[in-house]
């Protein structure tokens, strides 16, 4: 259990330089004094790394709302035309790119629909290089393109970020950081680094840093789909486990006798949670309608539909007991088709909940995401941020301007 | 996601002490060299650091075996009776006291047997005041006591350590460290820091740290008694959770049309590989036999009992598959009563194991504890060395000598 953590005087520099730049990308401006409060170093040396981080441009000092006596005092901004990412969030029938600032405001978005059959990693690859020669038109002057985040609804090796299996896709052991940084070095010649992650991982990662979740250390986020993906964050951390694959939670068998899984498996959490099972429960075929089909169809009185929801809600909650007993998180975040549940199945979720072991069961709350649908996309820019936040005066300096891009 | 490192020079100096000590603790003896290569630090700070190492008496320099050619190198070990801890293993049925010395050798050790029925906390206060002072008297000349461990069969609340539950100890809201250290500060004068923790987590802890986890960053601990503990390490650290209730593996509903659990629930792992559980569906009396008796009585032929063993093989793979699905570890340590099923259900459990995703399964091995029956009480050692690892100039300045104590 050692640590990893630095060890030398040039490495600790850059660190709290690291630390208070992080600071303000993930909670928003702050003065010197919140913080000198929040990293513990002396007055002088957060005002030098602040002037340091100025003069790189990441950050900037405006007046702030005056106090309520005297003047107001300069607070410390992320200035969002500094650098930029794009992030990508690979869907099974369209895809979406964003442009997001420094401090992670969204600054120009688009999607582009596609149909599941010719879409190839190298369809794929053709469609994005597309997408983010449009993005980088939009780019404010001067912005440096730091990274490329990509969200894909599979499983994903770590750290190379090999696509192990995505499914719904019909895609396995793709490469898609090499084919994605090829193509893009090719066009724009080089590429930033580019990062693939699970689309329930990186829902987990924006959730907790700007969502939902933000004032917690332990969170489970539950991508319903087809499948049921989980991204899990444990004391201010992603589980990532051996090789990336953890989370599984849709694998999770919780009824032997069940129905046998596409993954082989007999019971597993999304045969009875997951999308075609519930447009199937509801006598709807799973190829023409969806979970939103099935809330309006009983929203019209239609028994079927309502007793599929309920159904959904006892096993939602069955599978949620157990991440609770096994995690003892602080709140579970229902994305996808099951945040279109919650209002409907609260109730028989939380009777459910109450049979997990007080202590965890006490501490536990079922939201849906602050982010609405775009967890995983904004969690990608989050991921696409991580080198220059690690160090910030190296990455931006070696890093190429995204208009000249 | 704010890093919570050490940001002045004084911490670095005070964390790099830390990092070494803790490498000797943990992993062995070492050359200059080898700690170098370890820290990443320049020769020259690793010998000031050594050097106030050893001017505290936690490390000397010895000679190692001498290499290929020239004089044999210095090699820097621990001093095992420089700073010692007593651990505490309470268990159903007795309490283990072990004195283990920095580096983890085992000094002494004592078990008393007790009654369930009496076994209150007041009585098992005592009891441990007592077997404290024996292991005390054992302590080496001149060593300073620096903590006390204690491994407890049930629900441990974090950071306090108050025992929320301990059903088969039948208690509930035991604020366990302040009792103890209240009656260690009564008798010897003052009390190192007390530290109470799950049985199931300690296990994780040493396991991982000194035992067939000792390479790897992700390891499950299943504890096999009445009920089934779990402890988790993910990426090196203890999943802890929001309150410290995290890892109830044995809460896991695998069968939501079982039987019901103490807990209330129906169908948790621990009804159908619990030892009652095994212990009954052999036919045997749970009040009278353990599962070592039936094991016996499989090995000479009886069926039932045969069929018993094989049925928990089955459901061990069921639930094992699941942690593999959400957890992704590198290995998972089967102790308690699992230990002794491991050989005889290998087969149907790796069968089992198939059925979690090919990813993850591909990196997991299912292993008996290194530690054989101690897993718990070493880990116990583990958490009460863990102040003098973080800080160990401080912590020795403070601390009493033990033999004085």
């Amino acid at each position: 259990m050692a640590s990893r953590t630095a060890a030398t005087q040039d490495d600790l520099r850059r660190h709290n330089r690291a630390r208070l730049l992080r600071r303000l990308h993930e909670s928003g401006a702050a003065t010197r004094s919140e913080l000198v409060a929040f990293s513990g170093l002396n007055r002088s040396t957060v005002g030098v790394l602040v002037s340091e981080l100025a003069e790189a441009g990441l950050v900037r000092e405006v007046p702030g709302s005056a106090g309520q006596v005297g003047r107001p005092s300069l607070v410390v901004q992320p200035t969002p035309d500094s650098a930029v990412v794009t992030a990508v969030d690979l869907r099974v029938d369209r895809t979406v790119v964003a442009l997001v600032g420094l401090g992670g405001e969204e600054l120009w978005r688009r999607e582009q629909v596609h149909e599941r059959a010719g879409f190839t990693p190298k369809a794929a690859v053709r469609s994005l290089l597309n997408l983010l020669k449009q993005a980088l038109r939009q780019a404010p002057d001067d912005s440096v393109w730091v990274g490329i985040g990509i969200a894909v609804p599979g499983v994903v090796k770590h750290p190379d970020g090999l696509v192990r299996l995505a499914p719904n896709l019909g895609w396995s052991d793709v490469p898609l950081v090499e084919l994605v940084r090829a193509a893009v070095a090719k066009h724009f010649g080089a590429s930033p680094p580019v990062h693939v992650g699970n689309d329930a991982d990186l829902g987990a990662v924006s959730e907790h840093v700007r969502g939902v979740g933000a004032h917690d250390q332990n969170l489970i986020y539950l991508s319903g789909e087809v499948g049921i993906g989980g991204g899990i964050i444990i004391d201010g951390r992603a589980l990532v486990g051996a090789g990336g694959f953890g989370g599984e939670v849709g694998h999770m068998v919780i009824n032997p006798n069940g129905v046998t899984c596409r993954c082989g498996a007999r019971g597993c959490w999304e045969t009875v949670i997951g999308r075609d099972a519930i447009v199937t429960a509801a006598g709807l075929s799973a190829a023409d309608h969806d979970v939103s089909d099935v809330v309006a169809a009983a929203s019209h009185g239609n028994a079927e539909a309502a007793e599929a929801i309920h159904q959904a809600g006892e096993w939602l909650g069955v599978g949620i007991a157990n991440l609770v007993n096994l995690f003892n998180p602080e709140v579970i975040v229902l994305g996808g088709h099951l945040r279109l549940l919650l209002p409907l199945v609260g109730g028989t979720v939380d009777r459910r909940i109450e049979r997990a072991l007080p202590a965890a069961r006490e501490q536990v709350r079922v939201a849906v995401p602050a982010l609405g649908g775009d967890s995983s996309l904004l969690g990608a820019a989050e991921v696409a941020f991580e080198d220059l936040l690690n160090d910030p005066i190296t990455v931006l300096g070696r890093s190429a301007h995204a208009r000249g891009a």
